[in-house]
């Protein structure tokens, strides 16, 4: 019997988290301070089923998503499970959501969705195979105004301030429409797509390699020197606009794209920190479905962990199921990994949130009844409390307490009727008085 | 193209739970009481991976659990997906995570567990293929007082308290110790299988097919006149006690059970509702690895909707992972469910958390970016804030806000710097003095 227990294996399955609880406490505070922040900025909760058809999840799909997706198989009681697979994103089930609720909805929607998605990768350090992602977007019904994609980017870098990191966050802000003008001006648009995918890895190999990449497309010296100083172009919005300006690029795509990222750099100015922004033509997104602003938080004392936060405009999220445009505009904080890396770089400041603020310790079954009155008046009264039932010496009963909670308070028969009790702090060593008013139970259950 | 896109089905997957964002906001606040109850209660979170390997779902299981089970197909980068499958409930990945976290938990573990769960069965009204359910437990190591058993009821009480409903609950509590001694004494213990089930079966169905049921095992007319009458007793604990007692069995088994019960009902009278409890031989909680106290939650005004909450005391969570005992007591509200049934039947009062508290209309693009600071004063005060950044006449503007705020802010450029702003109550009409105290930002950058 024991040879057979001991086969299974206990451990969780490669690539999913799975937190002692201390640091369970901890992550669900930054998710739940996420959502707060969320909420606060007028963004409204949705949860979209984590089972969809495969054919809702594959219409947009290609690359790397076919090969990830969990598909499952049907049960003795569900054929259908068959067709349907786990979401590996928010994005695509929020659209079957828009267009499926379309009538019951107000627009411009400001909508936040924080859970899991579920992707089978290849395990690897830091990688997750069912993850928390906690988006936000807004979308709107044929047009969506600019200042959106600073609203967007101001609701983030808020959670971002909300988590107690002990090092600096900065938003790096592009507008897709800058480059796409750049190289109809250049009249290097037939080579777009390379050039685009070339500068989005441009920060994960050397100048001399980028250089080499973009010669290798054919294109001219002189354009390849343009382009080389065009994507060092970054800083603050004063400085990025006038020197995009200087490089009288007569194209209006150029232009929009400039307009609208002052537009956003102007209007986050107004809120945040000069020094948390920065436009910076180095970032594209290589999704391709952004059209327009992109964005992507770093920890610049940290740079090697990349983004820990991406977003941008798309011109329209539901092309795959309706003719309308919705256009949007939204951004993700990949939550599971972002802790991981936090953690493991030590960049949380600590907190206590998992301790209890009271444990009751009874001497006795005989102050078991008083001690669940007790508990109850300070749970009234918003305190988190425990009782310890165990029947361990006292001692021990007070060792297993201090664990648990910030203060213990020993009811013995002395106690039962007190109007005042002590509350020992278990680091302090400091006593507290508590006014309990407690209603004593006049029969002793267990005087028998 | 028109017609390609029309071939995909945007309605959720059947069986999951989607909900528009008021519905979605009340749900939350549900899910989120439960959370600070079961906290402010002492019990620890805990979030185990929604995929399991499949060989420790099916450790324990048998029946319904193996059709159910939605197992996945291997994807192109991960062959380990063709052994796993979504966890179909929180007690088997509970006993796995003891098991292989034993010496980094302190014990009593009182742990909470709020997730989906999956179960590919059926479709039908009301039935759930993927669920919320908000589990606690109290795990021993090697022992566990019967107090706790008082402890989980209490604070599921609790839960349901913060729900606003308009309707009665009741705690149903048993403990199967007492029907398996009274068996016993009977000598009939070796129809205890079907006895269990007959009782458990026996609110779905007519008195007179209960005794049937009996009669068929070939029961005495005695012994089941016995039962029948057994079954019936139900109360407040000092009369249902009195009765156990007058029947005056002689069998340990029995009066252990007795005792029990007896015990959990006292310290669930010294703070819950005496109209709120009952002894109740009826419940005994078909799953068979119970083992002693067992209970069920009804609204007694609505019995056909059935229990909205069961639990009960379970002698080694871990037996099929350890051969370490881990006595345990647990109880599970399944929440989409409850939430379901509860809207059907309007038992929830009315709520109005999803309105946001402040919308901010800026007549024109002029007042966007002292808008953002309005917005961001307002945050820091603790007010969920919106801006209307619709490029509409303000009419159309307004008539967004109210749909989405309980209070509007209309800034024009009279308002620019000023230090005191109106903000009118869209129900009532009332205005409201709100103190800003902005620092205008002295550049209009609309100007030219």
């Amino acid at each position: 019997m024991k040879s057979m227990k001991s086969k299974i294996n206990t451990a969780p399955i490669s690539g999913a988290q799975e937190l002692l609880p201390n640091a369970q406490a901890t992550f669900d505070q930054l998710k739940n301070k996420i959502a707060e922040v969320y909420q606060k900025h007028g963004f409204t909760s949705i949860e979209t089923p984590s089972i969809e058809r495969t054919e809702v999840l594959l219409a947009k799909a290609g690359g790397d998503t076919e090969k990830q997706i969990y598909k499952l198989v049907k049960t003795a009681e569900s054929d259908d499970a068959s067709t349907q697979a786990l979401r590996f994103d928010h994005t695509v089930p929020l659209a079957r959501y828009i267009v499926n609720h379309e009538n019951d909805l107000t627009f411009p929607f400001k909508v936040s969705q924080i859970g899991l998605n579920f992707r089978g990768e290849r395990a690897q350090k830091g990688r997750f195979r069912e993850f928390y992602q906690c988006d936000i977007d807004v979308i709107g019904r044929e047009t969506l105004p600019i200042a959106y994609d600073a609203d967007v980017i101001s609701t983030l870098l808020s959670a971002f301030h909300s988590f107690n990191l002990n090092t600096p966050i900065l938003a790096r802000i592009n507008n897709r429409k800058i480059l796409s003008g750049l190289l109809e001006a250049l009249e290097i648009s037939n080579h777009s797509e390379d050039i685009f995918s070339i500068i989005d890895h441009s920060e994960k190999v050397t100048p001399e390699k980028t250089k080499m990449d973009f010669e290798e497309l054919g294109l001219k010296k002189e354009t390849v020197k343009t382009l080389l100083s065009f994507i060092e172009l970054n800083g603050e919005r004063s400085f990025v606009i006038k020197e995009l300006n200087n490089l009288e690029i007569e194209n209006e795509t150029f232009k929009e794209g400039v307009s609208e990222l002052d537009q956003v750099l102007y209007l986050l100015e107004s809120t945040e920190e000069k020094s948390e922004i920065s436009a910076d033509m180095k970032i594209v997104r290589g999704l391709d479905y952004y059209t327009g602003t992109v964005f992507e938080f770093i920890l610049p004392e940290h740079k090697n962990i990349g983004s820990v936060c991406g977003g941008g405009r798309y011109e329209n999220l539901t092309k795959f199921f309706s003719d309308k445009p919705f256009p949007g505009v939204g951004g993700s904080i990949g939550l599971t990994r972002l802790f991981y890396v936090l953690n493991e770089k030590a960049l949380l400041e600590p907190t206590e949130t998992s301790l209890i603020d009271y444990a009751i310790i009874p001497v006795s079954e005989h102050e078991f009844d008083e001690s669940m009155n007790v508990a109850k008046k300070l749970r009234d009264k918003g305190h988190s409390t425990t009782i310890v039932f165990t029947d361990k010496k006292l001692g021990d009963k007070i060792t297993y307490a201090a664990k648990l909670a910030k203060n213990g308070i020993v009811i013995g028969e002395n106690e039962i009727g007190a109007e005042t009790l002590s509350a020992k702090n278990f680091t302090t060593g400091e006593t507290e008085v508590i006014n309990v008013d407690v209603i004593s139970n006049p029969e002793d259950f267990w005087a028998d």
